[in-house]
This record gives C-alpha cells, structure tokens and sequence, in this order.
C-alpha cells in the first residue's frame, strides 16, 4: 500500500524541539522507524510548516495514495483549511490523526481538535511510537474495507 | 473594467469535492461562465491554498485591479490577516465576499465571517451563479461611484 | 413567475431612516425598480412592522406564489417563528434573504441570522440593489429546479 | 370547566408542516379530539401566529377561563412577554405548556423554554395527544385546588 | 408640546397584575396623574400588547409629536426592532425609557436593555411616578435644545 | 404490558423530603395510584441511589419490558451514561421522563435535560400525577406503534 | 430632609472631563441647583475618588440622613462593597443611583450596574439635571413612606 | 506483564447497542482477540457500569498490575472521580484510554475528556482494534520504562 | 451526640495518593483523631468510593445522627444527587464541608462547590485537621441550636 | 505568637448589618472572643473599609506577625490587589481566609474567591465562630511549621 | 520636561516580592536609574496602594506634568476608575503603561488590560529597564508632538 | 550582535496602508532607523505573508542570530504555530514582540496575544519607533545574560 505520512509546523525542529515535551527522535528517525516496521508498503514522509502545502498535498492524494497519517501540529487547533482537506478526500482517502504528547495535558487550546472530525481516529501521547500505531490502525482498516 | 477574482483553500477541488455541498462546476467551468456573461470586463481568477498568496494578491490589486470578488473558503472564519488585506486596500479597491454554500446551514464555526466586515457585501448560497450575482453587483458598484 | 416580496420591521420609514446605513430609496423605489426590470414575473411587495403578518404571509404562500425575497430586518436576528414559518413552506416556496447594509460591519447582535438557514441564499451590502440580485437569483433557482 | 386552549406561530400550519417532526393532525383534529374526550368541560382553541394577541387572550382568561393549555411554539423560545402574561394571572389562571415535538431532540435554541416557568408544569413529545394529557392534568389541577 | 407616552405588552393589566412588583395604580391613573402636573402640554397616552403597533406609533411620531416616553415591559429586553424604530426617529423625536420597577433587582435577563441606547436617558424604579419624572425630564430637554 | 418504572438518587426519600417542592406522596403511594389506574398491565417500579444500577435495569429491559418511564431525578442534568443507557435501547423500549416538580421554576443547572432527548417524551410538574399522564402516554405509544 | 449626595471617583473633574459625555458642568454647579431647586431640605453633596471613603460614608449615614443620592462613577460597576454598603443601610436609609450619561451608549462594560440593585432606582442620561430628578423621587419616596 | 483492562458505563451492551457508531464486536470478543495477540501477558478484562467500581478497581491496581487500558465510555466526560483515580497511581501504574468511535465525530459534550490528561495517551476510533494498539503501546511504554 | 464523618471517592487512598496535595494521614488516622479529641461523643467514620452510597448514608442519618462532617472529594464538584441529599435533611442533620487542600489552588473546576450550598460552612487547607476543625465548629452549632 | 487579623469592607457595620446574614455579634465582640480562648497569644484585630489599607497592613506584616486571619469581606470576589499582597508575604507568614456566612447559598458572584489561593486555607458559615477555628487552625500550621 | 512616574498596589514591596517574577531592583533602584539617564527632565516617582491615590495623581496632572508613565499593577486588570481618569487628562497630559513582568506568561486574569486602552502604549517584560524605554517613548512622543 | 527583525503580514503594506493606524513610515524606513541607530549590530529585517516561511526562519534563527524582534500582525491573534516556534528556540534565541499601533484600543479580537507568552516581553502603541525601543531592550537582555 501507498501511505502519505504528514507534519505540520515546527515539526522539522523534532527532536531538538522541548525533548520533555516532544522527545528526542527526529523525523527522519520516525520515518526510519516505519519503514524498518513495515517494508512491504510504500511510505512517503513529508513535513511542511506551510498550511497550504499540507492542503495541497492531501487534494492531490486521491489516485496517488491508500491513506494519510497527519500530525497536524499547531494546526490540529486552529485550521478549518486542513478539515476541510481531509474531509473532502474522505472516505476515498482515509486519514489517522497522531500526535506526540498528550494533549490533553497542555494548555487549553490544545484540548479541542478541529481535524481530527474528518479523521477516522486519533491516536496521542506515545511520541514517535504514535506512527507506527496509526500505521498498524490504517493497514486494517484499509484491508478490511477492501 | 478590470476584476480580480479569488478563490481560497481546496476550491482547486471544486466540482469533484462534496458535491451535495458545492456542486459539481468546477472553479475553471466558474471562470468561463463569468467571461461569457461579461464579456467587455477584463475577468482574472485565480486560487491559492495559501493565506498568504492571497493576502499578497490583494495587496498588489491597487494601481492594478477595479475590484475584487473573494471566496476565502475556509479562511473566511479564521483570517484576521485576509480581513487586513481587504481593509488595506478599501475603499480604493472594493470587494465582495461570495460562498457557494449557504454557510448558516453548515456547522457553527462558519456563521461567522471574519472578513466580510472589510467587504462592501455577501453572496452566499447560489454555488458558482453567486460570482455571476457578484460581478453584477461588483461593476454596478463602480459605476455608480465614478 | 409569481414572487412575493416581503420586508420587515421599520422598513416602512427606508429611504427617511438613517440614510447613510440603508440609502435614500424608499421602498417603493426599489418595488418599482424590481417591477421594470423583471417585466415577465408577477411581483407582489409589501411590509409589515408585524412579526405574526409576515409569518402568515409566508405560511400562505404555498400555491400561490412560486418563491420568496425576504428582508426581515431586526427579526433576522431574533424571530425564531419566521425561520419555523420559512422552514414551513420550503422547499416548496424557496426564500432569499436580503439585507440592504452590510450587517457585519454593524453591532455584534447583526451579525447572527437565525432565519438565512431556512433559506437557499443570503444576499447583503448592496442596498435596493440586493433586491434585483435576490431576484436574479430566485428566478434562476426555480427554472433550473424545474 | 371552562379551559382555554392557545396556540401560537405557524400552528395554523399544523398537520401540513414538516409532518415528521410535527405529525399529520391539524389543529381542528386536535381540538376535536379534546372535546371528544372531555365533553362535560367547555373548551375554546384558539391560535394565533401574533404574540400580541396570545398575551392579550392570556390577559383576558381571568375571570372568563379556570385554566389554560398553551403551545408558544416559537415563542416558547424567545417571549418573555409571553412569559409575563402568564404570570400575571398565575396562580388564578393555571396554565401548562405543551409542545407537540420533544424539542430536546431539536437545534439548542429550543432546550430551553422561557415560559415554562410561568406554568405549572410540561408535556413535550406526544404529538396532539400531549393536549389531552395537558387536559388531564389541568382539570385534576383544577379539581385538587378547589 | 406634544408628548406620545408608550406603553408595551402587559401593561394594560397594570393595578392588577403582580402589585407587590408593579404597584397598584393603573395606566389611567397614570396618565390622569401626568396630565394634571403638565397641563400645559398635550399627552397621549398609548398601550400596546403588539411589538409592532409600537414601532408603528413610534414611526409616525415624527412631525406630530416633539418627544416619547416608553415603557416597552418585556420587549425592553428582547426587541431589537423597537430599538430600530427609536433609533430612525431620533435625535428629531427624542425618547425616554422608563420602568415601573427596578429591573436590576429582579431575573438577570432583565438586567440589560435594548432599547435604553436609541433613548436620551432611562428611568427606574419609582412605580408610575417615574413617568413624571420622564415628564420633566423630556420638557427640559426639548426646551434646552430649542 | 410490561411496563418498568424507574426512580433516581433520593426519591426513596418522597414524601418527607422537602414536601412543599416534592409533595407528600411517597413512592409506594404513587406505585399504588399506578397500579389501581392500570390494571390491565404489569408495572414494576423501582428505585435506586446509583446510576450504574439504573443503567443495568435499562440495559436489560430489553425482551423483558415494553416500555420505561423514568424519574432520573438529579442525574438528568449530570448523566451521560444514562443518556447513553436509553438510546442503546431505543427506539425497542421506548422511554418517557417524569419530574415530580416543574424544574424551570428551580436551579439553573436543573433547566437543563442530558437524558430527555433519549426518550419519547418529556412530563413534568404534576407531583405523582404525572407517572400516571405517562403511562397514559406510553401505552398510547406502544399501541400506535404496534 | 436630610440627603446625602454621594460621588465617585473622578466626578471632582466634571465639567473639563471629557464634556462631549459628561458635559459642562461642575460639581458644585450642581450642588448649588440642588440647592436652589431644594431650599427646604438640607442637602450635603460630597465626592471621593476611594471606594472605601464612600462606603464609610454610606455606612455613617444611619440616623443622621433620610436618603442618599449617589453617582458611584466607575465602581457602578465593579464595586461589591459599595453593593454591599447601600445593601446594609437598607431601606432604612433608602438610596437612588444616578448617572450624568447613558451608560448602555456607552463601552459593554458599563452596560451592567453591581450597584443599582441595592437602591430604590436609577436615573441616567440627564446630565446634572438627573440629580434633580432624583432629588424629587427620593423626598416623595420619603414622604410617601412616612 | 499483567495489564488491567477497564471498561465504564454500557460496554456490557457492546455489539448489540448502534453498532454503526460502536461495531458489532462484543466485550469478550475484544478480550478473546487481546489474548491471542498477546499470548505472553496476563490480561485481565472487567466491566462495571459503576464509577465506584471503576475507581476501586483503579485504586487496589498498584502492586497487582503494570498497567491500565481503560475505555470510560460516557465517564470520560463527566467523572472527575476517575480522573482523580488515575491520578492516584499515576506513574505507578500508567493508564492508556481508549474509545471505540471518534468521539470528535459525536455530540459536542464528547469532544472534551476528563480522564485522557491522568493517561499517558489517548486512542479512538478504530473500534475493538484500538484495545490491540493500546496493548501494543502500553507494553512498549512500560518495557521502555524498566 | 452522634457524628457522621462521611468521605467520598479515592479518600481510601489516603496517605499513599499524591502525598503532596492530600498529606501523609490515612483515614484511619484521622478517624483515630477525631475519636481521641473528642471523647464524649460517638463518631461513625465511612469512606466510599459510590455516589450512591453517599447519598444512602445521608438519607438514613435522619433520626440516628446529630451531624454530618463530609468531605465530598471529585463529587464535591459534580453531584448534585449528594446536594439534593444534604438538603433533603438539613435543617435537620447539619452538615459541615471539609477539603484536605485548598482547592482553589488547583483545577479550575475545583473552585466551583455543588454541594457547599446544602451545608452549614466549609473549611479548606488543613489537612486533616479540617476534620477536628468541623468536629468543633459542628459540635458547638448543635448546641446553640437547642 | 503574634497574629494580625485583618477585616475588609462595611465589617464595621457587623452586628447591625443584615443579621439574618452576618449575625448580631459586632466586630469587638469577636476579638473579645478570640482573646479569651487564645490568652497566650498576642491577636491585633483591625478594620479597614480600603483596600489600599489592608494591602498596606498585608505588606507590613512580615517581621512583625506570625500569621494573619483575613475576612476580605466584598474584595475577596474583586480584589486582585490583595492576592498579590498575600501572596507577596507568603510563605513567610501565613493567611487564612474567614467568611461569616456560607458565601456558596448567596450571590453568584460570591462563590468565586480570587483571594483564597493566596492562603493556606478557608473557612466560612460560622459566623464569628470562624475566627475561632481560623485562630486554632493558624496556631497548628505554626507548630507544625517550626 | 515633567514626568510623573506612577506605580500602584504593592509595588512598594518591589526587590522583595517574589523576585522570580519580579526582579531584585526595588522602586527606589528604579527611580535612581531613570534619573541618571534622564537628567535634563524632572522626574517625580511616586507609589500608592490606593487606587483613589493614583486617581487623584492622575487628575491633578493637568497643568503640572508633561507626561505619565503607570504601572497600574493589579489595578491594570480591575480599575475602570483609573481608566476613566487616564481618559480624562488624554490627549493633553499622554501616558504609557508600564508591566515589569510578562503579564502573558502569568494567571489568565492577567492577559487582559482595562487601562492600556487610555494610554498611548505598553511596554511589558523587561523588569525595571521597562520604565527606561518608557520614558525614551513618551519623551519622543511628547516632542514629536510639540 | 546578530538580530532578525521579522514582520508579519501586510506590514509590506506599510506606510500605504490605513495610516492613521499605523503610521506613514514604511519597512525599509525603520530598517534604515535601526541600522543607523544600532550601527554596531548587524540587522536583518524580513516580511512575509506567510505564516509558514516566519515559522521557518524563525526555527532556523538558532545559531546564526543572538535575539529576534518579531511583530507578527494578525498572526499575533491566530497563530498557534508561531507562538510554537518561538517556544522552540527560547531561550536560546529570545524573541521581543512588537506592535505599531495599541492593540488595546482597536477591536476585541486584537486585545489578546497568542504569541506574546513566547517572548520575553512586549512593546506597543509607539509606530516604528517601537523596533527601536524593542532593539534597546533586547540588547540589554542579550548582555545582561552573558
């Protein structure tokens, strides 16, 4: 299977970025980290402090890819855009929201997530370990709709 | 005259994303509609993903452009920065905020619109007939100020 | 085509009441204006400072006429009975709601419709001229309905 | 037992008005329906879509009614004149409010009743024969008193 | 001068209604008591259970009276339409609001007004003696400002 | 029929608790009135303190009620899981909501109702009388459905 | 009589404050009309700019004046100490809130008075003649209540 | 390692209760499938529609348990009671809470978790699946942890 | 006299929980305090982690408790069922409030108490000396009382 | 021990101010009391209608007290002064908070206390008996300090 | 030049009060250090903890001062009464409020500033150097304008 | 010392756009003011539209500049990212944020700063001249901490 695997803002600092708060692995060290776990699919990792580049590549993803792992970021709170993206890929393209920490332990305005409705599920706290669950997550569901 | 028309985040999609909601006209299908109905006007559209492209547009539509018609899709509820852009440019360069869906009828964060305040009016609700109502709206507006 | 036209609270004074928020046409101007330029359609415009007269307006309009343009004025922000009166006859009798200010550019309270999501469209801004829009686009609506 | 029986905006529409939130009985039905019921008590129906006129009936009942059933409708939400005919003449007009739809199932504007408190109680839910419970209700209110 | 005194919903049930809160005089004590102090001036004295009889009285005022006194009741708190029509006629027909009771001192959606911004001043708490007040109030300023 | 009759945290207490809010009729007063009024049927009535023994009752009256009327007394306002509980079983057991006092006329927090919009219907104001209103209602209910 | 004529902080600039709110007067202009409109009654005006000197004030005033007069300027509305003072003396020493300006065509802030709930009424939007408005309600309330 | 697996309020319905929102697997099919997939751990299932249980059973998992994998249901919303549980044996015993739908698909009063910020991370939405990723997250966590 | 020391969810957990907010005392200490400070009078010390349980013991200590010292813990914020307990026996059986912490230094939602209204006084901060606290100002209100 | 207790706004009225609320007992009376139950101790009581005062006194009292007992009276819902002031001493001399009535059955805005954070613990609904458990409670956390 | 330093409630306390937030300098450190940079201007500091102190500075500052600079301190978040005094002596007598802490990065209650709005800048964050740049502001402002 | 100078978007509007709120100066002129002022430090001043390409040179500020002057415009309110990035490099990289106009006296939605808590300290109301001062401090800062 083809999986486009998304970052949101700040994420490229990952790994020199709060390590308390976000960890110490990198990106690259996550996108590593998934391909060594699953070598029989396609896995394109891409990170963008833009929201329009977010925006454009998940519009493009109908045809190209079988599901989206995003990490929207500071986005996840305040970007009706990226909802709006993923909500009209949906359900062609299906889409797992993952975040790093827990949110829900951090300021208020992290509380509440504006894209996650256009997701089929969310997964938050487990640091980089949190893409490999979502992989596992979009491989069942995309093998059990087929 | 000389009209600008812009279009916001995922409208490239339009005609192929939730047609119950935005109809199945494309944004191209949209921008030849309009040049036919108004074929003595200069007509250019153009759409970006990106808030930033589009606050740039505006702010270079002075010396350039008569008047602007703006879909800001998504941004219309989000951005404080588009709403500066138009307020930048006004009077001098008036606009008109058109939506394809009637917003009232969708989720509650789109009843409010952050940037028609810097727009001269709202069209909402007609799909792609709605910029056709707003270019009439738009050339009458000019004329009858000059 | 038979439209009913229906205005609002103190929309009997337009023309007279703070000119430079709603312009110096009266209302039987803009009825006039309506009349010249859709020769083809029977047109019937009246007002009422009654909630409960324009709620009965509505509620008999099935069969007798073949859509609605409605300017509620204040009601728009507070009549739940007219958008339970609008929601009654629709899709049947569909309505257009037309604001002759731009009401977000207004008090906070105006910026709210309770009654534009029981109609197909919004149009606001354009002072008597949203009328001949909201006509516009009304006969356009029900000859591509049917 | 003489029991006025009131209702408000869009009633008059009952019965022909989105049947599946409103059921298909008309007012005459249910009317009908209570005298059947109740033959040893006179009981008046009336409906008005104008709040004026419901509070000056409400205004009226004393002297003339031992009790009232009233259905606000719209109203229910947003009179508070409504709210304070019925508290002028409460406790020597008792009134309950009867809904025909269970409006906790509906859009947050009508979970909460502004004139309920001015009753001496609520039935919501049972179509028009809410009215024949309110019946019930009233006349044991009526009976316990005396 | 011509003074117009407005009354609104409930008020024609006033001596009767709730006393410990409205007091026992009546609306024609209350313009008995007004005409014997200002017998000089030319009063009528008006009451209204209808928001739009109101606004319509209110409308017509100007050229036939010099100021208003109203006491809207319960639309004080909900009708923005009242506040449109005081606002089209003002500063010609200047306006008084007045209330029977001390609104602060009773439910909190009493305690904000409407209407009392398109009024010169506002006046509460003093049962019908505050329409005199009102009286004396109104006649300085038209004097003042003449 | 087989009808359960559910009450909620302290209604073991009815009848000496706070009478003048609750009236002076315990709870085997009222399953007595139930029972004399309904003969015809199978009533149980029960009460408990906790919500999770209410939820368990719920959730097993499938196969074995045909109907609930349910005081949830304080968990109204408060319980989602007794929300959750009556929609898993409906619409196969229908429910109807009881209050022993008009809670309009009370607290705030009890104006609000979390578990009405899972049931059919709401009744409230009527001391016991009103469980007899909704079995009335219920087997109304049961009997149009069937 | 004996009255107190309390106000609050900056009113000892009135009459250079911001005259288009406030207008032109000063203080002791207002005093001195008081005086003149008032010969009969002994009338001690005072002004502070500290919450506390007005409440000890206020809390003095037992058995040494009938009535009070008081402007609390800003702390109208975020004073419960002064609620609490006039609250104490109550209704023995009965109180009447008065302000120079409309404060509801004014910031939201001053929309809602903490104080006005704690005095017989309120008089505002009159200037420095609103004193003398509540001059003449305080000394009937006085004599009527004797 | 011995995981404690904890299940709220209606799970005992699982399967038979709107499987479009919550699938048609039964509790023990979700405990069936935990157990085969993690054949070296001791699993232990539990259900309880009481908040009381729920949290003596989270008080007495230290020194008998590594770790919780906890699905609140309708409790994640209302219960500062599990939170404060959590909490309590929070690092001892680190928690995992799971939901079987997105509940930011859902009503509103679902979007917000009580209980997610006394966890070290949240998974939703991938029916029965997600207690097999939270397996595999919490072994992960508390192996990485030793 | 007889006393119920009543304590709510996690307080089982006392000395072990978060040593840092509730102290090193277990409950048994600080019953084991009570009993020895107050030797003259009977005192029952329960801890439960159930609502239920809670509001059973309250309903039954009419008629065999003189007081009630309770400290609430999550419930203190959530349950109304405990304030219609308390209040369901007060005047009757007294009830005082005791928190271990000073709430208002934590959680937001632990500033706001439910169930402080239906209770004598509150006492906060000190541990669980709040209890000897409550013991002495309990005991010295049932003796002025009678 | 030296301990300073401090009392805010209108508590020199105590004794003759809204009994029913605060009591009969005047201020002197409560520091008599205090003297007599704690004769080792040396206990300063002031009064102060100004918060500048009491911040004042608050400042001052590090090196000269050992402790402060405050009733901050109407300033502890307003008054972010006098967090700061105890917030500024502590831990260095400790506070407690003492209300007079149970501030949870008053106003709304009483139930939020922007001072009580700012000292270790809070007492309230003893009227001036509270003093006396605050005295005891101050002594103890001074013993256990040192 | 004349410039009147102003610094409210507890800034007396400075260089002892919590230095972690706000620095070691005391006010005296302060106003030495303006001073020296300042010579050629006269330069009066002073420090209140009474909000009418600072009112009564403030309004005698006509006339005698070129310029303010506050830090209104606690009363930056709860003073309308300083906010109507800064107004009043605006534009003739300009003032720049002054923060020595980032009051963004402290208690919510602290984001928003009633006074700032009076004044013709703010400068926040940078300890005691805060009321240098201030000063290098407002003497800029004040000669730019002559 | 090396210091990047950013601006937000429109702000390459400067000098054009509205300038009775924001001045006559345009970018390039403050760049020049602060070189010439700040000789002996090497300036970088950027502007952009885009959210994103302020995130990027802000994440990549660490080791190539000492300290950032940022005025992010209408981002200063929305974006959640920023304030990110800002968090990511401090205090590595401290940032000062800076507004030409006061924020405070425009609309509601400029009065709170999402990203000011990421910066060391804030500068507003000053026009251009607030680089100026906003480069004064952040040079101190940089060399008081070395």
């Amino acid at each position: 299977m083809n999986i486009l695997v998304l970052n949101g803002p700040n994420l490229n600092l990952l790994g020199k970025r709060e390590p308390e708060i976000y960890g110490t692995e990198s990106l690259s060290d996550i996108a590593q980290l998934l391909k060594e776990k699953y070598p029989d699919h396609h896995i394109e990792c891409k990170q963008s402090n833009a929201e329009a580049e977010l925006i454009t590549w998940i519009g493009n993803a109908v045809s190209t890819y079988d599901g989206i792992i995003i990490n929207p970021a500071a986005l996840t709170h305040t970007s009706l855009g990226l909802y709006d993206a993923l909500k009209a890929i949906s359900p062609k393209v299906p889409a797992i929201e993952v975040h790093l920490s827990n949110t829900h332990q951090r300021e208020e305005i992290r509380h509440k997530s504006l894209t996650a409705a256009a997701c089929i599920g969310q997964i938050m706290g487990f640091r980089g370990y949190g893409y490999v669950l979502a992989m596992d997550a979009l491989i069942r569901h995309l093998q059990s709709d087929s």
